[in-house]
């Protein structure tokens, strides 16, 4: 059992070219015994976003707070408090801060993806 | 890719002995393409409750919104908006809705466990 309030876990910090205004942290990993997959949470300042990339895993997002546009495949589309979206492996994709607040959202991956 | 409002799903309600007050949805699950695990929302109305109940899958929860109580293995913790709760397998388990709005919580399962 492991019970955390996001803001108490590590931070890493991730702003350069590629992930600008992200801050990252491992929610429930694999050191806390979870062998399936991984929660992760994500805080993007206004005007941040996350790199533009693609992988073999695919992801779960939960859109806790704030205002988002996500480009996917070429599409942009936006997301809200209590969106959920599945990104398949090799989508391309990318999250961007759209609102004046703090973006947060929720992140789960498969075990054996990077944690962070 | 999928991208969908948690309301947007498809509603399970459970209001019984068990359950109380409680509507469960599959957010992202194995018709979309989700191979390694499952998110499901639920929202449990003031006065509702999940089952204490164990079983052999793990859970990973985070709190969207509104406040739990949430009983695990004879302790009783506090959780609110932005807590992640790790629940091992076969651990006794239960969430509670110590609040006056409805709570609303994401839970996630490895595939292969019922979806809901």
């Amino acid at each position: 059992m492991k019970l955390i309030h996001y803001t108490c876990a590590a931070a890493k910090v991730f702003d350069d070219e590629q992930a600008r205004g992200v801050t990252g942290r491992v929610l429930i990993g694999k050191l806390d015994g979870a062998s399936h997959f991984c929660m992760r949470s994500f805080e993007i300042k206004p005007g941040g976003h996350t790199p533009r990339h693609a992988h073999a895993w695919e992801y779960e997002i939960f859109f806790h707070s704030g205002e988002a546009q996500v480009y996917i495949n070429g599409e942009l589309l936006s997301a809200g408090p209590g969106t959920a979206l599945y990104v398949a492996p090799d989508e391309e994709h990318q999250i961007r801060n759209a609102g004046k607040e703090t973006l947060i959202v929720v992140c789960l991956i498969p075990a054996g993806a990077p944690e962070l």
